[in-house]
Parts: structure tokens; sequence; C-alpha cells
């Protein structure tokens, strides 16, 4: 089959998906709708994480080691920053600082994210459309046991420390959606929208939150179908089964599942994720096809064979919807 | 004999003296006025070439070999910067960048240059007092074959290729001299004045254009003393030889001298230029005493060998002037 895939990514998980996606499908025909609720002023600069990661992924640039950031990175700039009384509490690699720097000067020349973002994938010679949630600000905010923390001091200076309670992504009622996203989304060659796995709170939500963004998904003409990020009860990366615990779900995928429901028409567990039996979503009453499939991508073959389990799942799918 | 040295500087020839005269003084005994023409808004960030060259001598940071910059700097920035298409004709080193974003960041803070500077000299330890010769803007630029060009765009990006004939510092006649500077000039216990080794033309007129800087030095209660940042016709590094020639002047110390004539009290010629004899500097009838010294500073015992030499020569002059 072709037609337009469209996939909702946060960072690191989801970007290796995008990636995945990008390598099963022909040139063109991949658009990636990544969270900005992450993005923050650092040192001056506009840095946006998922982005970065979403970008670094498909350019082949990724760290495959440290699981984030450049690979081949120096971190002469933040010795040097350091030695000079500067603000050290979030790392920012070398070849990462020049993506700050240059996706600023583009902002400051009267550039949208949308169009700064597309300047540094057309030099990179990205062949995928990668796409801001909106241009408008929207910033996640954690609610902790310590009281409310932006997001980046939440993740990084305080390494997911405090206990989460609630988040709320500040901005997102007056944003405007994409309009290229929206515009992807009505697409009548829709093949499907792919919910990549990331984390649901603080990477899809964000995106969920943009005022058209549920709505046009659930109307739009081609499946819907969520990757899970947790694997045996545990988050591959990051903060998702923490946080999980911490607002009194089960750490499964059935619990990640819930939080879509009425929004996707599949949802892909691992296939060694015993915790979640896949009659036990339907058990649940959510109205949505369960598949297994090996969700673990530690390589490129990985990705690859993910993607097109996701595309067959959709495929299967198609016309039924 | 004991007292406070103030010097003017530019960058790389001017800093080495500064650092040798910090090695000779005693800690707090120093005070370095540090062009600012060359100063440039470059990527969103203020960058100063000759106070971070100054603090980097002092620090012990250059790059003895590049002759500018940092030593074990890396360069991974640029390479990414032009990767993703963006301005690669100022380059940029990983470290080095961390200067331009620290002090960006506390000028945006509501500090001042000299605030600014003085933040990150403190941070790195130095006991040297740097100064910039103003904390308003001031802009050198460059009258060429080719018409005007900012400082920047003539020495980096054209590498010095037009040929000069004027020089003007924009801003200067409404620049407020830094009050330190002012302050340390009419110190009643000043030993001395030393013009670094650095280009007449654009790294220590820039500083004698800004109101009062001329005058107050004329007055000031210590010889004043500059060495020549030539040495057997040649520049040691830099411009300066290729613009003396363009302006029609002879390319010897007896030129530099001139254009300080009436400022200064002595002037310290290479020991080895023969093309500077001593008496023709008073044959010219230029008022001022004229030395011999070896000026070439290639290592740390050169820097410190010429800054005790011209301290003797202000210190012989004490008195008499």
């Amino acid at each position: 089959m072709s037609g337009h895939v469209l996939a909702l990514s946060g960072g690191v998980g989801g970007a290796k998906l995008v990636h995945g996606l990008s390598l099963a499908l022909a040139p063109g025909e991949l658009t990636a709708v990544v969270n900005t609720g992450d993005d923050f002023r650092h040192l001056g600069l506009a840095v946006c994480p998922d982005i970065d990661s979403v970008v670094y992924a498909l350019a082949g640039l990724s760290d495959p080691v440290r699981g984030w950031g450049r690979a081949s990175e120096t971190w002469t700039f933040m010795a040097a920053l350091k030695s000079v009384g500067g603000e050290d509490w979030f790392q920012l690699g070398d070849g990462d600082l020049a993506m700050h720097v240059q996706r600023t000067r583009l902002l400051i020349q009267g550039c949208t994210l949308t169009e700064a973002t597309g300047h540094i994938c057309r030099a990179l010679g990205l062949q995928v459309q990668v796409l801001p949630m909106s241009d408008d600000t929207v910033r996640t905010r954690v609610l902790t046991d310590e009281g409310w923390l932006d997001f980046q001091d939440y993740f990084v200076r305080r390494q997911c420390r405090p206990a989460v309670r609630e988040f709320e992504f500040a901005g997102a009622a007056q944003a405007r959606a994409q309009p290229e996203v929206l515009a992807a989304l009505r697409r009548p060659d829709l093949r499907a929208v792919v919910i990549c796995p990331s984390n649901p709170f603080v990477s899809v939500e964000p995106i969920l939150a943009v005022p058209g963004m549920r709505e046009v998904m659930e109307r739009c003409a081609a499946p819907v179908v969520a990757v899970t990020p947790i694997i045996g009860g545990k988050a591959v990366k990051g903060p998702v089964a923490k946080m999980m615990r911490e607002l009194g779900l089960e750490v499964n995928g059935e619990s990640v599942a819930r939080r879509y429901a009425g929004l996707i028409d599949a949802f892909v567990v691992d296939e060694g994720d015993a915790r979640t039996p896949v009659d036990a979503v339907a058990r649940g009453g959510l109205a949505m096809s369960v598949v297994r499939a090996p969700t673990l991508m530690t390589d490129r073959a990985d990705r690859v064979r993910l993607a097109g389990a996701v595309l067959a799942v959709a495929d299967a799918l198609s016309g039924f919807k």
C-alpha cells in the first residue's frame, strides 16, 4: 500500500520509530509531528529537545550509547562555560549547540519554528517533513510533591526525582495547531496515523492538548495506531514507568492504551509483555484492536521491523474504521 | 618600585605583554584597558575578540600555535553549524563560544560590559583588572579600495585583502570612557602607562579615540611607554605592516612612534630593528626617549623580560615627565 503516514512523536523512543517509518516508506510519504512542550529558552537559545531527537535520528546523527544527543559529540563548551561561571545544569554538546544557535538565528530573522525546522532539515538533506505540533509556545509543567515545576527543571535539573501528581500544558489552550499537521490529517490518501512509543503524559498528550488535534485525528480517514512505550513493566527509557506508579496506574501497556481510548483504532503491545494480555484491553471495554509485536528497538533493523508491523496493523484495519 | 600600572592593549601581541606585566607585578597592581572596536554581534552573541585574547593570555588558556583562541580547542560546533546551513565565515571554537554565550547572558541580565568581563575574570581566578575602553558601543570601520567595511568583515571575511585608506571608530565621539580607566589614570601612585605592542591603527587608536582618554593620559602622573609592534620591518602578527605600506608609511618603529608623538614619554623599539635607529626618532623631532629591548615574545620568559624592560624604562623616567 502507499499513502501518507503521520507520526506523533516525543524524543528518543518516538524518534527511533519515526526513523524506522522513514526507512519503510518512500521519500515524501512521512510527516512527523513533534512535541514542543519540552522546549525552553536556555542561555538565550531556543532549545527543542524532541525536534532535535527526531532530526538526529533521521539524519543518522544520534548517539546510540548515551541515548540522547549526537554521536561523536564533544563537550568543550560545557567545560569552558562552567569555568567562566555559566549555568551547567543542562548539558549541551558542542555539536548540539549548533542546532540551537542556528534555530535561534532563524527565529530572530522572523521564521516560524516550522520554517526554522524545515531549513535545518533541508540543510541535512532529510526527506521527511518534521513539524512542531504548533508554532505557538506550549510549555509542559509538572505538579510534583514539591509543587509545580517547569519541565526541564523537573526532568533534567531534578532528574525526575519529585513524585508527579499532574501535568499542565501552559499555553496549549491558546495555541494554534500547525496548519500543515491538520492538512496532513485531512489528506484523503492518509494511510496511517502512528502514535510512537513516547511518554503519553509529557510527549504525546501535549500534542493532543493543542486545540483541534484530537478532533481532527478522531475524524481522519486512516487508522490510528499507538505503540506502547512500556515493555515488561518497564520503560525502555525515561520516567514513564515511575510516573505511572506515582499516578496510581498499573505499569503496563493497558494503562497507556486507556489514555488513548476513543482516539486510537489499534494498540501495539510488546510481544514479551505478559502484563498486558491482549484480551485484557478488550475486557476493559476499550474499543480498539490490540496486537503484539517486537517493540524494543536496539538497532536499525528493529526500527524497520516495528515500522513494518505498525503499517501492517494500519493496513489491516483500513476501511474498517 | 611599586605602584599601579595601566596597560592599553589590543589582541594577541598586546595580550602577551599584559600577561608578562601581570607576572612581573604584584597581584592587584595591573589594570588592562582593552580595545572594543573589534567587538561585534555574531550569531546573536556578543563577541569581544581583544578582551578574550587578554583574558586567555592571563588565564594561561591561549593557543600558542594558532596564535589566537584557546589551547586544546575543539571545532565540533562550527562543523555542525555548517551542516545545518549556519554562517561559518567567523571561526568560533567550542570553548571560545562559552565566553560569548556567558558574556551575552550577563549583558542581557543587565550587566555592563565591564561588569560582565569582571564576572568572567573572577570566575577564572584572575587578579588583573581587565576593563573595556568603554561600556558604550564603538565599532572600527575600515575605508578600503572597495569602500567602507566593518572591521570583522575586513579582518576575517576578507582576510585583510582590500587595501586600507582610512579608519573610523563609529560611536567613539559619543562613547564615555570607562570611569575606572580614567580613575586608574588619575591615581597618584600610578607607576606607568604601557601601550602594548598592538596595531596602532585598529587596536590602540580606537582606545585613544574615546573622549577624555588621550587628555587624561597626557596629564597622568606616570611615564607613558609604548612598545613597537614592528620587528625588522615586519609585523609579528596581523596586518599592521600591510596597513602601513598601504597608508604610505615606512614600515618601521619610527612610523609607529610618530602616531604616539605628544602622548608617550618613551618608545621601545626591537633590539634587532636596524630600520629604526634610536636617534632617528630623536632627529625626527619627536619628544620621547627611545630604548632598544628584545620585543619578540615567543615564550613566558620573553614576556616577563619585556615587561621588566618596559617597567625599567618607566621607572627611569619617573619624576622627569
